[in-house]
């Protein structure tokens, strides 16, 4: 298949690579013409414009800084009509929409791409790139987007999905996460505990986490939080003692502090004898209404 | 060797049945007499009380409730003068403290218990047990409770020790990495992305999750902050970003706040061109001044 790329910094290139070695032609453009060496000498041709790039091939992937870039180098390409446009810039939901409807506007069909994956990880098992958008452009396109980071999925036709997905995975999950370490770090730190310490349970409580998230997300679905292990209410009392032992030993516990009034949000609201998942139902205050 | 254990509860009779599986002669007690039938039927003897319990052999394990009923009956139980007692309540880290001076004032080496495991969990490779307190007593019973717990671990002479791990494993870090994830599914939730896409990444992101907080232990250990890869300015750039787009679509994102105000106060106090693990040195207000 015949595609060209827009940028070659550090994830452009590992894409032109990956897209190569998997025996697409590719075309690509970068501003800084010389950043294209490497790929050029892997077999890719190079454009001498961004225009020139777009109107040699049907497919243009677009993996520049942000939207704003994004839309100021297609806005001198020329007529999109027929074309597809793959864009992997990072951003929100609302600015993919906005996207979306100005590349629709142009005639091309549109996939808003979401890289969970650093450069190195491109085309390997350990990477995924999240697609939403046009259906039929990713049914035309998968077979050549699935070698170049292998745990890529469609998650929906509202071009904002695959942001969405990444703001929650990326975002309110696993940088929270990490910030929940440091503030626990912070904590046996301040208590003369050697940070050393906690390498050892890092495989056990890592493990216990994919366990307790595969059993959360089936109990979303469900929606059915009755159990008979630990109720919302003893979670609400054990994590209160937590957050004061660390405020005795003069921590923030920021984060601490706000699961901790999330916990007792969701018993407020009824929740205190269901199991601990049922805080997703409080966490939504503007649709609460609405869905309950 | 011999050993008595005080509390034949769910987690009392998983610690009972490890014990005698790894050939340990046990003396049980617990208040409610016909719950230790189980343990009775695998080979343990049953004491009358707790006193005639803890004066049957050198070693007592307590598994009660928390410290306040660990001490009502110890109170009974007669002289403890040359006894080792082992107790596994759940408690604060100034419990455990209190806990141990009362037992050493009585004559008895202590040993505090922190079970990072649900019972049946108990004698498999993936429990651990952190215990701290008498280096005497965990030398003398290691071979003892090593089997009952795989990964347990003797963590520092300070009493409190093994709950100051448990509150930032169990509490500031998992429980909090939990109430995240919620925050994150209510989010795609309430932008119309099914939750079960959220299943297809846990693996990736559980593992990539592993990988960093192994990094982070090493660099909090060597406290060089310096960093080629994001810098704390581009991840709460980042993060505000994640969190304005959860604010748009109606959620209290209330860790998601939190986590922010973590960051941007590590960037006010000069550490935004660092890694993002210099998070943890401001995480610790009243010791900031001394610690740095």
């Amino acid at each position: 298949m015949n595609v060209s790329l827009l940028g070659t910094g550090l994830m452009g290139s590992a894409l032109a690579h990956a897209l190569l070695r998997n025996g697409a032609r590719v075309t690509v453009w970068n501003r800084t013409a010389t950043k294209c060496a490497p790929v050029a000498a892997a077999g890719a041709a190079v454009a001498e414009s961004a225009r020139s790039a777009v109107q040699a091939n049907p497919v243009t992937i677009v993996c520049l800084l942000d939207y704003d870039v994004v839309r100021a180098v297609l806005a001198e390409c020329g007529p999109l009509t027929g074309r597809t446009i793959v864009n992997t810039a990072t951003g929100s939901p609302a600015e993919a929409t906005a996207f979306a409807e100005w590349i629709e506007a142009r005639g091309a069909l549109y996939l808003d791409g979401a890289i969970a994956a650093y450069p190195e990880d491109i085309g390997t098992e350990t990477s995924g790139i999240n697609y939403s958008g046009s259906t039929q452009a990713w049914e035309a396109l998968r077979d050549l987007l699935l070698p170049v980071a292998a745990q890529s999925r469609f998650v929906g036709t509202r071009p904002g999905a695959a942001n969405v997905l990444d703001a929650a995975m990326a975002g309110a999950f696993f940088n929270v996460a990490l910030g929940a370490f440091h503030e626990a770090a912070s904590y046996a730190r301040a208590e003369g505990v050697a940070v050393a310490e906690m390498r050892h349970s890092l495989h056990l409580w890592t493990g216990k986490l994919l366990e307790l998230l595969q059993e959360a997300v089936d109990t979303f679905e469900t929606r059915d939080y009755s159990t008979d292990q630990a109720t919302l209410h003893i979670y609400a009392a054990a994590v209160k003692s937590w957050h004061e032992s660390m405020l005795h030993a003069g921590q923030s516990a920021s984060l601490m502090a706000a699961n901790l009034a999330n916990l007792e949000r969701a018993c407020a609201a009824g929740y205190g004898d269901m199991g601990l998942f049922a805080q997703i139902e409080t966490l939504s205050p503007r649709s609460a209404t609405t869905t309950r």
